[in-house]
């Protein structure tokens, strides 16, 4: 399903719903965490949905395909990714979500001032939505596990990110987060006082094995207390096929919360 | 199994291995909780334990009946169930026991010199196992789940248990603690610079409902990334019955971790 033209390919997503102009070989490819992560906004969600961390705007522009209500601003702040971005909206095969998906060219991770000046103005979304950078050396795990989280804990990304989301959702607006099981501690404790209801949703590979992902879900300023969810399971046969239910929130047929 | 006395019961465990002397009716009568969390040890574990928070002694000598290379520490502070450990400990039932177990009236927050005079010496434990009395109330979810939440932060009860463990707990000795899935965030953040390796296994009553408890385990002084584990999932059929591998666990014959 994919056009390659010289360092950039198109890719189709939900069964050709949607195309994705992406950086060859290297970068930021999109992939099924972003698919996952737009697959937690429920099916009935419409409003303004903000894309951390946008990319080439997989996750946006799949909670724009499966959520017809939804107007969706990509955040995206490295050059060249904000210029896939661009081809990636510019596509006659997106030509649907003409008026609902523009993008903003900034740092999630500005504050106040500046972040209002950048066009994130504070509490002018219904729902964010993440999938922080750290998460694109996804399937290379690193010898040093501690490495890892150390980086992970001098960049304060969770919380620089979270800060924002907190101040550019309205009262009960939404939150979704992709992020490894590895960041939990980082993701609840910043999301203390400002997100509430949380729902942990773990996915793993094989239902036999340790969890690869896990997607967090919360409201602003809602009381509800935190629930650990039933998992997703990628695969439960044999190969590397989709179980039912992945390949169906995959494909933007189901929603991940099953709401 | 029960044989009633007044004011008081005496139930059998692990298919009858061992017994617990409990107050009737009232108070915190032991359950499945110590069962899931005694099976948080690895089944080859020998060595000092200490039982947090230990009541009539139950999650302890559940952890003492599977693994015979144990030595046992009942840590508990109030007199009325310090009285039931004793009883539990003097049971003709449990006379397989006597060396292995012993009972330490003593409040698990205390910190430094006061902890030490108790009886709980810095790095003399292999592993501490806890089961917060919070958790007493467990089958009567508050119909308002922020007093609840408010009121575990306002104890600062994980903080001060897990502080206690990280003292009494040789490098790299373990730490297993049962809680409700709403602890997650206060138990990360308390266990943060003191124990790592974090697994954190969820216990569904149903595989469709939210999880209603969480086993978290880790090594004190460990570097290895958090895992999140397959759930344990106690009842599969149609009626409450448990399902074959939460039964083997409650009885003793297998680990949670499949350790």
């Amino acid at each position: 399903m994919a056009e390659q033209v010289s360092g950039q390919t198109t890719d189709a997503f939900h069964r050709g719903d949607f195309w994705l102009v992406q950086p060859k070989g290297t970068g930021h490819r999109a992939g099924i965490d972003a698919m996952m992560l737009a697959a937690a906004l429920p099916s009935d969600f419409s409003g303004k949905l903000a894309d951390f961390g946008a990319g080439a705007g997989a996750a946006g522009l799949a909670a724009a395909s499966r959520c017809k209500g939804a107007t969706v601003t990509l955040v995206e702040s490295a050059p060249e990714m904000a210029q896939f971005a661009r081809l990636t909206l510019d596509h006659p095969g997106n030509a649907q979500f003409a008026g609902r998906a523009t993008l903003v060219e900034a740092d999630v991770a500005l504050a106040g001032r500046a972040r209002e000046k950048a066009g994130l103005a504070d509490g002018s979304f219904d729902y964010v939505v993440m999938n922080p950078p750290f998460n694109a050396a996804r399937d290379r795990p690193s010898p040093d596990a501690l490495k890892q989280q150390a980086h992970v804990m001098a960049d304060g990304l969770f919380e620089a990110w979270i800060r924002s989301a907190a101040a550019v959702v309205r009262p009960r607006g939404g939150l979704a987060i992709i992020a490894r099981p590895v960041s939990l501690g980082q993701i609840l404790a910043a999301m203390a006082g400002r997100f509430g209801a949380a729902e942990i949703l773990p996915i793993h590979a094989r239902a036999d094995k340790p969890a690869i992902r896990i997607v967090v879900r919360a409201r602003r300023a809602a009381r509800g207390a935190l629930s650990l969810m039933p998992p997703l399971i990628l695969h439960d046969g044999p190969g590397d096929t989709f179980s039912a239910r992945a390949g169906a929130i995959n494909n933007g047929k189901l929603s991940l919360f099953g709401d």
